[in-house]
């Protein structure tokens, strides 16, 4: 299916309220027979679930394993196997880097370069004020080059995004950076004949970058990764005539949602910044995507207990977002991180839709297990968006 | 999605180890209220469902009753619409005949001609050592051809392959084979105009047969069907970086099994074969197929209680599988056979994987209707090997 010419087709603009809320990484695998969502109390996830329907969802499709990209995309209608998107421009869009259609983006790494090799690829995670000054000294030292200006943007410790701006660039740059720890720094290679130049100026800058900094004992070098350029996306308010708008505290899910056309609204760092954010911005917007990370983390960690936490602390909030009243509350994961594995993986997303078109099944409980019993059955994320709008009363008709 | 480009992106050459058990048209049809599945004791079975994770499969999609190398195609991840396989080259490949990329085979027949007419398309069945014989005298007195050589292989009874040999052979080419007795022979028919001259070909050389063999009573005509060309299919290792190996005790999966590329094991007509032949090779692969044949031949049979035995058969060596301590242990059919039927449909099938990374759902019984509530939910069969992959953590993540 088309999905994309039929979203432009079918839906309409109407002033009903969705709420998307994604719960970073929640799916998990049962350890001593419960998994985290199992085991955690969540009185306002359950009572949601007895008046809505569930299902359960695979990000891209059972088996695969999505970054953070893929599948948030798939969750916003946009095919993940259609648009891929390099980590570079959703860390550049959601540090607030301004990207055009010529730039090209990297994430970058200060490291530590010692006889030849690079001995720490994270140079001892230097403090951000060093990084801001690593920074400035970098952008004022660089050689004026003809076609391309360069500019980097500190982040948090050693992170950076490096911008490279003028005509011609290609992204089909292999990541500069030898991945691993007591390696010689790997030079990028172009991955196509027109990207040989693009391929020269990087390496030429990390050159330069290297002896800039050739006083220095740590944070001497830079790796460079993710190297992308603005895709070519359609925004929300083409696809489906919404004014969307996003809450999220990371800088790549902020990014991300700035490419989708989405308003980026101001958040805090803390679970409850959101929640007040989306309350300030509810009367200007008819879409609210909200994001979740506490889970993802702590999966990651496989830290079962912070996940029970992080997602007992979530569910405290979400009277909140029913007193708001939204047309259709959905809440899902973008993607499991089982503790177990400790990374993303394939396993398929619990999936609710609260609403009064809902069709509310049995399911009485939040979790992996019971959503598989669910109405909605197991379905691919990239239809979860198709029933938003559904539900909303923003699709007509396919068809007389 | 094209599963093939997205397998040789992100599978990753792992030691883990997959075996995968396909149980010949296991699926049924309930009679008195269970199906052969439900009624048969598995104790091992169910003991391996309840630490698994079940779903059902869809060979080919809904409705759709697959032949057998579509079904198994779709087990190994080769997309069943996009992969048409002759049967005349599986038989060929599982007879141990040398077929070469000019090369056309055939599944052949010996039958009983007479007055004109097909009165016995086995020819009585005759003797293995008769075919033998008859083929030698074939092969020895066929009039030389230009551009074109013709052989014989001999099979069990009255089956053979036939092969013919030159440049600019088709495949496009109706069986000729008029499928029921006491009717007129059916030369093959081009189905394709650049098939014309293949069609004549093979014609003319039915046509000789039928005098060489002019003095005998019976076997004195031969039928031809499932011609077919080595088709162009990348192998196992190339797709998933596996090195697989097949373990099955009929021409036809050891023919399939080497087509994509594995390594077919010795083993021999039991059951206990196969299982043996398995741990003796354990050491060099990293994926096993394992074909068990009795279930389907008793479904063909519409014989209930063979069906029913030949499962309790097959369970009691699952213990076997279980020693061997594999990452990954599925269990499905290829289709489904019920007895009802006495042929392939095109039913689900159940499908269970018992792994470390499955979500054990509460199925507790492997069958068709219980697996129906399982975790995995309802499936095309072309997942099941992004399944087996991921669960044995051969695949990286798909994008950032």
């Amino acid at each position: 299916m088309d999905w994309e010419r039929l979203a432009q087709e079918l839906t309409i603009a109407t002033p009903s309220k969705i709420i998307l809320l994604v719960i970073d990484g929640l799916g998990d695998l049962p350890i001593e027979g419960r998994t985290p969502l199992e085991k955690a109390k969540t009185p306002n996830l359950d009572r949601l679930t007895r008046r809505g329907v569930c299902g359960l969802t695979d990000p891209v499709s059972p088996g695969i394993t999505p970054g953070s990209g893929p599948a948030h995309l798939a969750l916003f209608g946009y095919d993940p196997l259609r648009y891929q998107l390099g980590r570079g421009i959703l860390e550049a869009l959601g540090s607030g880097v301004e990207v055009g259609k010529e730039d090209l983006v990297a994430r970058g790494n200060y490291a530590t370069l010692k006889d030849g090799l690079i001995i720490d690829r994270r140079a001892g995670r230097i403090p951000t004020e060093e990084n801001e000054k690593l920074c400035r000294r970098i952008n004022s030292g660089l050689k004026p080059r003809e076609g391309v200006g360069i500019s980097l943007y500190p982040g948090k410790e050693h992170r950076f995004v490096a911008k490279f701006s003028g005509p011609g660039l290609s992204d089909a740059l292999t990541d500069a950076d030898p991945q691993k720890d007591h390696k010689p720094p790997a030079p990028t290679r172009p991955l196509s004949p027109d990207a040989a130049r693009s391929a020269e100026i990087v390496n030429r800058f990390m050159d330069e970058v290297a002896s800039l900094l050739s006083d220095r004992a740590n944070a001497n070098a830079v790796l460079l990764r993710g190297f992308s350029k603005f895709p070519a996306l359609p925004t929300m308010a083409d696809l489906y005539k919404l004014r969307p708008a996003a809450v999220a505290n990371y800088p790549m899910y902020r990014g991300l949602a700035r490419l989708l056309g989405m308003k980026v609204l101001e958040t805090g760092p803390e679970t409850n910044d959101l929640f007040s954010a989306l309350e300030s911005g509810y009367g200007g917007h008819n879409f609210f995507y909200i994001h979740y990370k506490k889970t993802d983390a702590a999966g990651e960690d496989g830290n079962f207990e912070a996940k029970v936490r992080a997602i007992e602390e979530l569910d405290a909030f979400l009277p909140r977002l029913e007193a708001l009243r939204p047309d259709v509350l959905a809440i899902t994961a973008d993607h499991s991180t089982p503790c177990l594995l400790r990374s993303h993986s394939w396993h398929p997303n619990p999936f609710l839709i609260a609403s009064p078109t809902a069709f509310a099944d049995d399911v009485a409980e939040f979790s992996e297990r019971a959503c598989g019993r669910g109405h909605l059955g197991r379905f691919p994320a990239l239809q979860a968006m198709p029933l938003l709008l559904a539900h909303a009363g923003k699709m007509t008709k396919y068809g007389a």
